[in-house]
């Protein structure tokens, strides 16, 4: 790695100008870090005479809201440059395009999505998206789909899950989702009002650990689909017209539901934080519906997106059995709400939180949406099995927000 | 691969010298080709004068029982030696040694059974293995649970997992067990008087297509434990003291009830062909009784194990919680039977048969041996929640079995 430096706004553009032709010679630099998740530099460089900009995005050695006493493998932008590739196939553009990677710099260079926001600030600032489920829904049902054993050839299948192994941040996953958020400390972030109730509805609750460790054994044991492995509304780019999913860098083979589980978690979240927080009036009825209709149309629509696309793509002779599909997709949408419902547990005790939730200012408004989400949560991993349609999710949200 | 040649018994001699520095130079060398599996050629090389021998096993690069026309992966023989190298530390010799493999030639080098044998044979010939179960529970539960994600440190388990991925021979018993028997033609290999009963109570049933799609399934995505993945009796030698595990050549990250399941299946086989085929007296209670005793006690004693073992070994801290134990090892026997019931399926019409039926000379007696096996089969498969003591399996068989 002699030839790796962290790149800073000062030194991105003569890196870009000397690995791509993609500015004219007379371009107006500017130049801004932008990243704000936990593992990487980001930099938007854009010629503000042209307005052609793009994004470079560097890996660091370590975890960046941690500090570099927990050092990560440097290499992984390698492995999500390649996911986005292959995901840019698959979905026919709903991840940004790449340009380059570089791995001696652990750099990409990539499509500059300016003209879109993350989903998770969009939503909190209660925009609306009303092209967002169509395109999740695309993305969910061709990345999963059709990287499984029902229609990939499996020896290709199983290339794909050696070359896209991915230990160090499958170990994040299994740590901060799946284990720290069902016991006490480790690095769980509990705010000092909900110590006690953390403590007895998750942690002492045994049939809750019980579930919640069958939850992790599936994450780490079922190599079904290439995930995008951190499919919240922070990693999903959104506008009025588009949606464009980034950062696939947790990407292995792992459970469908994981994926499905992370964006409806987050989805509920926003929807407790506007429930709970925003004043009557002020458009709250509106936006309120429409998260609820995302939330439920998000999984009706996966759901029937998976049931339609699979007959014209199934190759697999024991997959294409009567009632395999439905069983299949079934055990898909159970292992869906577990995992929806560790997400938001890890979102509300665990290392790393949500805005939508910690930023509601009112003590009480966010005690009573955090506490809701952990009792919500908590139902949905011991009864999974009851939630697997949109209306089962509504009928679960409307007993819990009156 | 310009240095690879097939061995014969005249050069093998020549070629283990030039390898070894194991027999003494004026040794009388006897060599005889002693491999009857379908993969590989195997000799014995020996020293009558000193009575030393080793075993040489050179993969072939393509399927010896179909020929050349049905190729295969030539370096798969290094998997197998590695493996043979783990398991022979994770059981303390339960497995040959060895003492070297030559990737050039795709050769192993290795520790001579001649004092064991076979145990299909064994059993054919109605032989007793008082130390059977003992070992072969200690071999299924410390390869399986040893290298599991409850034990093993989850990235070095993940290493293991990209290390053993074994796309060819999986393919293999994703079509030869999980697809071809539940389906017409292909390469099944159905005597004629069962041709009719196959169709009928196999193929045409959906409810049992659908179960062996999801077995299927199990099989390709759930990477629990290193297998041995072709832990049948033949790949098993035995003696009145003594069992060794060999041919581990299909290993990889599997559901641990593939191998137990497998064991299971083949005595549950040779039981078969003792009762519809042996004549009253001349020891056939005994040899029955025996091996109705085997059966139930691979299952008990093994399940025993898991239980007893797991609380001193278990790493994980969600494996540790309350009745996760008990869960994760009641599903793995759940599965086995299922597997069972696939094993014997395929092993009576599918393309790799056994001898235990297909030796019965008694046409009477192999038809009915080989439809109590389907019968058994077939409820094993569909009823497998059913099946999870020594005692269930009993009860199966004496229900059959009159």
């Amino acid at each position: 790695m002699d030839k790796y430096y962290e790149l800073t706004e000062e030194t991105v553009i003569d890196y870009v100008n000397k690995k791509l032709v993609f500015f004219s010679k007379d371009a107006q630099f500017k130049c801004n870090e932008i990243g704000d998740g936990n593992l990487n530099l980001v930099f938007m460089v854009k010629d503000v005479k042209s307005s052609k900009s793009l994004i470079v995005k560097q890996s660091l050695p370590y975890v960046r809201a941690a500090g570099e006493d927990w050092p990560l493998d440097i290499g992984r932008g390698e492995i999500e440059s390649r996911i986005l590739e292959i995901e840019y196939k698959l979905t026919g553009g709903l991840v940004p395009e790449i340009y380059l990677y570089d791995n001696e710099m652990c750099c990409m260079i990539m499509e500059d999505l300016s003209d879109y926001v993350i989903m998770r600030y969009g939503l909190i600032d209660h925009e609306i998206y009303p092209n967002f489920v169509e395109q999740i829904s695309d993305f969910i049902v061709k990345t999963l789909l059709l990287t499984s054993d029902v229609v990939m050839e499996h020896k290709e299948k199983k290339a794909y899950v050696k070359s896209f192994i991915n230990p160090e941040l499958c170990e994040i996953t299994e740590d901060l989702v799946f284990t720290e958020p069902f016991n006490l400390g480790a690095r769980n972030n509990i705010e000092a009002s909900l110590i006690d109730f953390h403590k007895k509805i998750i942690v002492d609750d045994r049939e809750l650990a019980l579930e919640a460790a069958k939850m992790k054994y599936c994450f780490m044991n079922n190599a079904q689909a290439l995930l995008h492995g951190d499919l919240h509304t922070g990693s999903i780019f959104v506008n009025k017209e588009s949606t464009k999913v980034i950062d696939p860098e947790f990407a292995f083979y792992g459970p469908m539901a994981y994926d499905i589980g992370n964006v409806i978690a987050n989805l509920i979240m926003n929807y407790l934080s506007a429930f709970f927080s925003m004043e009557e009036g002020a458009g709250k009825d509106e936006f309120c519906t429409y998260m609820l209709e995302t939330i439920r149309d998000t999984v009706d629509v996966t759901k029937a997106k998976f049931l339609s696309v699979w007959d014209g793509v199934v190759t697999d002779l024991m997959a294409k059995k009567e009632g395999f599909k439905e069983f299949y997709i079934e055990q898909v949408f159970v292992e869906t709400s577990g995992v929806c419902g560790c997400e938001m547990t890890r979102r509300t005790v665990g290392f790393a939180q949500v805005k939508d939730l910690n930023d509601i200012k009112d003590d009480q408004a966010r005690y009573k949406a955090k506490t809701t989400n952990l009792l919500m949560a908590k139902e949905l991993i011991l009864n999974r099995a009851n939630y697997v349609t949109g209306q089962d999710y509504l009928d679960l949200i409307s007993k819990y927000c009156k």
